[in-house]
């Protein structure tokens, strides 16, 4: 680990320096977190989590850092990494470090990320948040999980396997078609853990009761666990709560999406034309927001519904091949992989911006694009990269513009998530849905029955209607009340739920 | 029954000489109903549906006539009424009857339907659906019922329940509590059938495999009757797939609500302040079709979270109460009952224009706005009557206008659905998507097997995504196709279905 | 002239039995027009046009009425005709004719004007909205005109140029480069009146102090006019108030384009492609009208400037020559001629909706349509047309549909403008802004000093901001007020007017 | 000066050093730029500027640095200042400065120009763009000012005043009226100048053929001189060229607002209720980028038809007096002064937001808000500052939150332009839409005949069209070409211009 980040056994992190300027946003943020802040007036003399142990994984945000407030204002121990190399603001972890001073949190809280991580240190960050110690300073399992994007629980999941077969397996190669070379950093990981310890994640997995999960990508890997049996403990899927998934996805990429653009290229979003691959509920937020700022967007999709929809709100529907050299602006969404490859971007127009707001970095070929012989690498700032194609005298009559110059693209957060390598993520109001989301989740977890056979569980529609009651104060919004009659007449409680569970909103 | 129709025992509807002009529209409907047209094709040959026998009460407009047509094209026998009063478009229902001289269709379908019909009409019409009769001229049952609303699935459910007990009770009065006028027509028709053959709707309930709902209060009355066990035949909830909920009601709206409104009273709606009772589908489509017009809109809701997505859109979220007097157009969405009640009407300014396209004519208080002392109706064309408050002199000094004149306000449709009354319904391309469903509700409906406890079931995502693919052709959308290798990785079909049963779109 | 028309020497109507109807929508209209409702409260008593004669020459709708009545209210005396054959709506006229019994239009107004006019009817009454007669009922020129399009005022001054060269020449023949059906009539007219009267129409000018105009095709005609020295009185350009020409042009066609389609069609906008052609005030609203409705809307454009607002607000902008066989919906904006030519329609796809809503039916070569050899028109309904084009078998092989149909489009009003033939023109707020101008135009040219040289003019900017004024109060708006000081810092008067002439709003 | 910039006899910039990375974001702002460089390779040979000499007082941005290296690349000598304290981007006025090493552009260009600049460094600034010399290091007038905001324009005009009274008045006192900290800055500079010589301002003025100016406020400045008889030279208004007020008030606005309350803020505007003081086309863009991100807009207006455009638009329109206490994001976009006063910022909710797009400072009563006793300010980050209103137990109930903290509201760049303060200003795309007219503006000063009553004109509307023409191809727009038959039927040419000198757009 380098030697220039502040670091202890007890966190490591990019400058302790920064907590004060953390402390003053983090108050801010408080201000745009109206659900979290109600939860901790609901349940802070209850303290529901008194005595659970929180291994979280997630983006390590200034939001979250209120997030990590709340959970040890109701009364948690917590320890903390992100969940992106990128996506840590210093500031924030360090004011978390240093603790809000407040009686609920005096010493601060064990983080362990900054902005620019390594993979060999994320994985490092990602395996220490499972070491809690008992007053004894004896090492103890976490009780829950709070994950985004599932690399925690991957680690442990993975641990266990490896340590119920005495070994890691040696990674797949460069060349082979199953390499990756985050999975070797991983393999790495945990190669060093079971060296030093043979029964670290065997132990862990047996302390924890659940975890709740925040994204579409990481719910999915629970169910197939699930679906497999090889689900060790109970999972609440938070991403598919509707305040979580129709704010965080849609509403916070609307918000997030021209941030990111504007603070990577300073490039008029107006007049352009904007392809944005994907119309779920990323993708229907994303052209949103183009739309929004006069951009003529078209949509990409595999889903012939949601390609539907992308139609009726009157967006053309095409396929990336056919639109490639039209596009100005290309943007994944999709959660899947391969979205755009590298023969896409060379037939791309000079200039064309490319990013990924999707989840992982695989939604575009990096690797094919750093493939293509004679490509250069231009760093234009940080998470910003121009990518000028090979001479076109040399290679193909494509490539040139018309001054001469080489053709070249421009590919933001190096096709990570954008809107956290390129702005600062979502804002704290959405975030604010999310999280209150997550911390009547983790209580969920902590207070209930384990399960003879763990299962991923949606919220109930009863929390999820809460998470939305909580929100609506701050924004002036005034609610109907039904009267007894009619809710006789609709068949439902007058405190609902409202709706039934299928419903789609 | 009037005299001035045309009827046969085969049929009743108001004029068969419009047959032609009918043809001519159900011709033009035709192009733009994309998926009923490829199933013809589709199944045309193998007729899945030879030899069922279907009772349909829905809507007797063009749109029908094709998904009629449709249906006899698969096989189908088909009786049909029209489930709303206003609804039926005559010329449709004369060409349905005179038949589109193909060979699947050589003679027609029996019709009893026309617009304008009184409620006695009306659930007349509605029993004589389930008039069916072999080759010997036999009564015999249907095997399927086709529902919108529910009215053909009560008539069967309570006729058992009555010929059960022997005898239909006797009306609530005018008065009581649970008075209203058409429940007591309703059990007028059922007590009439019962005098004539006391085994009627037992053997015809018999007879019925199932029901394919369109509407989400339809809807509601099957899951309703499925918890307390008395559903007596399977049921598919039709409204509840995504190429119906989200098309019919969301895009449905956004165009025919102001298309109503238009016809209705050629009111400019740009800069007018609209109020959206409700933000379901229905609401958000009504929303977005106003302020696609120019409207600043308002909207009320009881459902937190419905609420806080109309915030999120942008809209201003208040109560009724509150904003009675600040609006110029009221719609309600809402499928409850009770929405807009007398004092809201009296509190808004002259010329407000008040209309429904939620469901049933309760949302807006009809009857206590006529029970209102000295108000006056005047009509000022068919659909679109004043409502004139009584004299201020009299009664308050806030009814007279600046001019003397007396306050009034506009009702849209006598609080009837006002797409339907005052205007056409929704457009045809809409009204395929919902009808794509219904036909393959319906032959799922036939060929699977009887159920021991009947229940509601939603259409299998595969046969929404298929609706979805049948419709995108005709707007000249490209669907992108996943490769294997991105299918493995998102863990679905190459073909589909691509999203879990949760999914929200 | 038919003999089923209700005629007397003082007007020609359909059917004066509509009166009572038509009077009920005039109460209507009047609450949506404040701006004249306001002009009446502020002038009905000192009456600035007692003794002017007013030549109307204006769509003879519900609207119009308003503003006849506001005209009499203030002092004149009027008479009317149709600017279109199509646009009468036949109980205004009825009920203008019968008059509103008020003290101040006891016995109605001489109007000669009916839906479905002929072109020698239409002209016919054109020139004897000029037959005023004073007391002893001898022949007296009018004061103004009053006129939208322009014909009344060209029917004056080509009477004017061909009275002074002593006869009307001769129409050019069908197949002359210059021949127009129309301009053959005008001929037969003016040769008519010039028969029993040579000096008709250079009295008629003498005694007319001036037109306001109301359209951008009449406006352009007046500039030429006064360009090449012949324009005979002076001119009010009401087109170009900024209360006309954004609310006129942009707001009321946002309005009544998705009416007049729906109306005409009732096919689903939403999802279809619509191609504008023009994005000057009226392609901006049909526009965002499109969008509002969830089109996807492609503009065409010659003009750079408004080609780069068409791409800054999100629209594709390409030539009809390529997007041709691409769109659903193709609408013309743009007040030339020519705009959709045969062979863009021959290329169009099958049920392809083809209207205008610029001004003169040759924006669609309607002729050039109807000469495709082969071709053959059937009504739909009125003012809606499928063209059918010839058989592929015998043609080409692109006019068969997939199903073996023949190819066809749909044409609405005949290329006239689809608002007006399809729908009921402007809705009355939007009418209420233009008529407002109207009137100050009109009491502007009679009370304003006689001019040497008559030029056009546009209306005073306070004028225009007075209309603004009167329509705010309706849509519950508040306006905020200059101090004395701020009104200095910016060097305007508290009271406006607020903005330099070249201002664009 | 502070010693701590690079500064020399020809130049004073932060920082020398950063000239590589702006030559980088030049190069790429150069693609955004395609108006900027189609005039370099139109006029690059022929040199139209060759001799001319032009003192440019514009933020001195990426952007701006496009627009000087067009200039010399045209023969122009140039030399620079910032039109605000807060604008400057460091790199690229160093860049300027080193210059591109072109044939055109060997050594740069002068430039005075810092972020953060005091007062009288600014002022200082201000004054030494017109320090040109001859080959010999003579003095030399320039030969035209490029202005923006007038206050290079304000210097020469008061400096020729107090010359030829033989002084410069004394400042006003603070607490007089009419005091303004930075007019007694002006004077002091103007002093300094008037002691070193006094005839400096006097020569520059003779020299000078004219000025082009940017925006309202100057040019509004420019009619008012003109008006007086008091204007020295003549004047180009660039503001009032479309494709600079339409796209750079309203497009670039849309982009930059949102781009700097996000910056600023991070705060999820989606939601929050925005007002917008000031509909012109400034408030416009403002407004539709706030709705476009899901913000709920109220409009304040003074002009009764930029309000009827709100209302039309679907805006509520207020009184800040009324909305003080309902926003929670609140922006100025008029012009004027005194928009936002101390009273209005008292009344708003706890963490509203206050910031300034319009033009001066003083659109919002920063000099009022300071005088509050007791309260304070705080700074979050550079421009971005908390102000925190006195303890409510002390003052009044109305200032504390319920958690007892004290309320405060956020001001942004200290109540001056936000986009520039807190963001980098308009896009580069927007910029060269206004620049492109800058330069053809010089152009045309540099050859025209010198006037002998100095006047303000606009440019001619062909230029007006080039400069679109010249944007058109960059967005992928098609433009159809009228015909010869086409433009003889408008009575236009071919080529344009389309449209009359009134017409709005």
């Amino acid at each position: 680990m380098s030697q220039s980040r502040d670091s202890s056994p007890g966190y490591e992190v990019a400058d302790l320096s920064l907590a004060p300027a953390g402390r003053h946003q983090i108050r801010l943020a408080e201000h745009e977190m109206p659900g979290l802040m109600a939860l901790r007036a609901e349940y802070g003399a209850s303290r529901p989590l008194a005595g659970a142990r929180i291994a979280g994984s997630l983006h390590m945000t200034v939001q979250t850092a209120v997030l990590i407030e709340t959970l040890t204002a109701l009364g948690a121990e917590v320890r903390w990494a992100s969940c992106n190399i990128f996506s840590t603001q210093d500031e924030a972890a360090a004011a978390v470090v240093v603790g809000s001073g407040t009686p609920d949190d005096p010493q601060g809280v064990p983080v362990y990320a900054w902005k620019n991580e390594t993979l060999p240190e994320y994985w490092w960050a990602a395996s220490k948040i499972f070491d809690f110690t008992d007053g004894s300073g004896q090492p103890v399992a976490p009780t829950m999980i709070l994950d985004d994007g599932g690399d925690a629980t991957l680690l442990v999941h993975r641990g266990v396997e490896f340590e119920a077969a005495g070994a890691v397996p040696p990674a797949p190669r460069e060349g082979d078609a199953d390499y990756s070379e985050e999975y070797t950093v991983v393999l790495d990981t945990l190669r060093a853990d079971l060296e030093r310890d043979p029964q670290r994640w065997t132990r862990i997995a047996e302390g924890i009761r659940g975890v709740s999960e925040e994204t579409t990508t990481g719910v999915h890997r629970l169910y197939q666990l699930a679906s497999r049996g090889q689900l060790l403990f109970s999972a609440i899927n938070v991403n598919d709560a509707v305040t979580k998934s129709k704010f965080d996805n849609r509403y916070g990429i609307r918000h997030s999406l021209p941030d990111g653009i504007n603070r990577a290229t300073d490039v008029l979003i107006g007049g352009k034309v904007a392809v944005v691959c994907g119309y779920g509920d990323v993708g229907k937020g994303a052209a949103e927001a183009l739309r929004g700022q006069g951009a003529r967007v078209i949509v990409t999709e595999i889903d012939p519904i949601c390609a539907l929809q992308a139609a009726m709100d009157g967006y053309q529907v095409a396929t990336l091949d056919d639109v490639a050299g039209v596009g100005d602006i290309f943007i994944t969404t999709t959660g899947n992989k391969d979205v755009i490859l590298a023969r896409h971007m060379e037939a791309m127009k000079d200039k064309a911006i490319v990013g990924n707001i999707g989840h992982f970095d695989n939604e575009i070929d990096m690797a094919g694009l750093a493939r293509i012989p004679g490509i250069e690498r231009v760093e234009i700032k940080p998470q910003v990269h121009e990518w000028v194609f090979p001479d076109a005298s040399e290679n193909a009559d494509t490539t040139a513009t018309e001054g001469g110059e080489r053709r070249s693209i421009i590919v933001l957060s190096e096709g990570r998530l954008l809107n956290l390598g390129n702005a600062t993520g979502h804002p704290s109001f959405v975030m604010s849905a999310s999280f209150t989301n997550q911390v009547l989740a983790q209580i969920e977890l902590y207070t209930a029955e384990p399960e003879e056979t763990p299962a991923v569980h949606v919220l109930p529609k009863a929390l999820d209607e809460k998470v939305a009651r909580l929100h609506l104060d701050a924004l002036g919004a005034e609610l109907t009340e039904l009267s007894k009659d009619q809710a006789e007449y609709l068949d439902v409680d007058v405190a609902g739920p409202y709706k039934p569970d299928h419903y789609r909103y």
